[in-house]
């Protein structure tokens, strides 16, 4: 199954692509489109409808301000979606991250902290890896590998303190 | 021209009801719906597509939380789109207010107080004013008339005080 | 029917000027002013006033910090006012946006994002649109170009992720 | 000289009382009057004008919400205005307080805490008291009760504690 | 695969009964513990790293205050953790949702709304759908059924406006 | 060594009550008072100044709105200070929460959550536990305790859900 | 009589300068002086009880982070203080404004906006110019010229927009 | 006794230098480590649970964002925590310091200042001053020093203002 990568705006472009790599880095295959709420609304409509028909296992949605993208995905389709909402101009991304997480009953979105890029592709993997045993053991190699990290830099820093 | 009144939940009710009771007083005609844009996505797009054709000149859109229904509304119509943020069971209103009012360039929400339901009747009017004297007229009378009251409000507790 | 557009202070100069680019693109007549609610009240609320029978349709009034030029105005006329509410030296303009969309019942702002020139000349051509189907065609064709925009934007970072 | 008690509401009366209790005790005279910045914008800004000619020497106003009627006062008068912002139905009066305080530069309103009418009054009193030896006295002796106060409900909580 | 729902404390009792009536509606077996990341953190700990092979998919975690138990989880298991940050004492929730949702990268937290318990069994319903066709049709007729219930929301209240 | 408890309004007395119950239940000697940072600051000053010739160890404060109780005795000790903020009628606990906990440099106070009466007290036993094996002991009991207790809530909900 | 201008820290000079600037115009005399409420607590209570009998009649009190140093000097006088919240390295100022405005009755603190040291000054001049008829008198030219430069820039802005 | 020095994340190095300055300064051993809740916890725990038997008197935890490090560690023993938030890329750290401040009942965290790192060395120095009156009296020198800098900072501002 692919990730779908959707963004709000092409600004978002960055954290997209902290998702797009580690998606890259498991082997997973995605695809990553511009789909505004408000510009767009079809597209994002129709993307959605027809997400698992196409082969998608999970939606990753990207926005800003009045962040809606992923909550409107999540309203045309059953699939987990996942929602990074992004810092923007002003109110230090408050607005993108209220608009993203509290959705009501019936239409989760799976939100991840603010320009989440990394984490959003980790979690779909996550997703994926329930019924990827493969996978599954690649996303315990890398978490290892992420906590012999943090021990290079505890001894890296001990001349520094 | 007819307002439309469009409610995220039912629970939104009495907001509602503070709008439509500002048209009623004014002889404006109105309609009134339920339309979430996460459980009837496909009804509220379709409604805002047709909402000129059918008649309508403004749009209000009621909803709390993460409140997308007025911007979804705003993205398929070019009517000017009323968004009342409500306040719902946690962060007193913040996340409506934030998800309602910080649209991007290019998809205004025209954006009232929490709750504001009749504010947001009056801006409707305000808007079909715009060509029509004797709507103008009323407009102006009753503003007169909310004059009066706090004027007579006034009077009444100088024997409070 | 003219759109007036007024700055609390000089310093809000770039937003006026997204307002006015709107406006100018869609061939509406504009007048822009500084008037500030604190500095010089008189006229405030003088040109408000006078707006309606000056041949002004809609005001947008743009301010920062405790942002009371929009709600002032609305006390002085029945006009549809647009508030653009703007980030200033601290609070991350929270300030502003709070001072320019809590209004009482009886005296709507129409507000908008901070920072939301653009938005606000949208607007208030929306409105004016309820009379003019030539802008109203105006209207929906910006709107089918901003979708299509996206769609080139989504082509053009096809190669980027 | 005189104080103001200015409320934007008569549901701040009750605000407006604690204030006027204090000036009592102290021996201030005072009026209170209901003058929105919204609904009678004019006779707030008359009565602002004309308040230092008809003998008062400070202006207390109480609002909530877009609370507006201090920094609009302010903007009429260089007689030291004072803000009470009051908590309303939402933003558990975040909206008041930073519509109030963030007053910009040339235009000052000396802001006491949400509902802080009893504080209002009595910076009223320590104003007029620069000028005034007895009132200095009768603040300095109600500071001296205060504390004893404290005192007092120290030795009576021993026992409860 | 079963679903884990983990309380920080038996106060969070209701909000784990509304994951709870989702999971049991959809057939999915589940279990529930209360699981403190303060008070009993090798408990946490030793369920979480033995979660996988206890034969659980997905790990709901809700919790208020400094809401750690969510995050905890995740940083023990590559099972997606969903976390339901919950409405306490004070602060309006603020708290608990922004220690839930703000992980660094490399743990992430799937975070719905704050008190959404009925969402995150609903999520972790459309995770297991990814491998389970007859829940993903179930999960569709749900979301039809949402829908419809709208509607008839929507005529009953057609009386009431 | 003793701990002090200082308030600073009886109306804090609640919190101030958990506090003392949980030094009561460890055999911690303590005092307890209502000293004002701004009603009674001198008091507040030379009981901060005696503290520690007075045979304290540590010192509670508890406080509300602008919570300067905290700071203030920091200010006048070389003693810990732990600093108690609590709810009022406005801001949810925001205020006092703020200005209990930044502190600037020189000067710390060892913040504790919004109302958290019982772990000031626990913490004060941490600290004096330091240099008194018997109490960290009993720490360490109550703490299998606190662990044992979850484990009995869990086995007691496995009926409700 | 003079205005004290106290800084909490050195790194407040630039707002203390803005009000030492509007001083300095209106031809009043003042001393300012570094005095902390937390690092020299015996200082700022000295200073603050014994400025009445040194001639003083307004204390400016300018502070960051947890802004204790006006409501200390409050506590401490009957003399009107006004406090000047600061804008620190976190939390955008929220910290200092509620830690200054949000006094309990009894102790008032006329609070201004956060970094608003003019408006400190002109708010000291104002409660001054009660008993200073040619005060008044400059505090009265001094806005009618505010008001002149509002309209040099109005007119200065029409070539640009 | 020891303090220890903890780290979520390599970035926090900064802060954490800040309280080895103050340690260093007062002849207090101390011993720094990166330590992660997330992607070490397992280390996080022994650490914390190892902690007093390998000499460590206080902890002191600093982390970003979600910031359970304080939290987890205090979860696992029953030394004096001291936690320390740190400001990040979003929400200016309010994210960080709710999620280490609001700890619940029987699990104190005591927390100081936003990037408080010298705060941080400087109350685990107070803790461990209960039972060295050399270092007690190194705390008071200390004490005296601040204020004489204050002072001297005074002296030195007079001809700037």
């Amino acid at each position: 199954m692919k990730v779908a990568i959707l963004m709000g705006s092409d600004s978002d472009l960055p954290v997209a692509q902290k998702a797009a790599a580690v998606l890259k880095e498991l082997g997973i295959p995605y695809e990553a489109h511009v789909a505004s709420a408000h510009r767009t609304p079809q597209k994002a409509a129709q993307f959605a409808e027809g997400a698992k028909a196409a082969g998608f296992g999970v939606i990753i949605a990207i926005a800003g301000m009045a962040a809606h993208l992923a909550g409107v995905v999540a309203g045309h389709t059953t699939l987990p979606v996942i929602g990074v909402p992004c810092k923007g101009g002003a109110l230090d991304g408050l607005d993108a991250l209220l608009a993203t997480v509290q959705m009501p009953a019936g239409v989760p979105v799976a939100t991840v902290a603010l320009g989440g890029g990394a984490n959003a592709g980790l979690l779909a993997a996550q997703m994926l890896a329930l019924a990827d045993d493969s996978l599954a053991e690649k996303l315990a190699a890398r978490k290892r590998r992420l906590a012999a990290e943090v021990e290079k830099k505890d001894r890296a820093l001990q001349s520094e303190i």
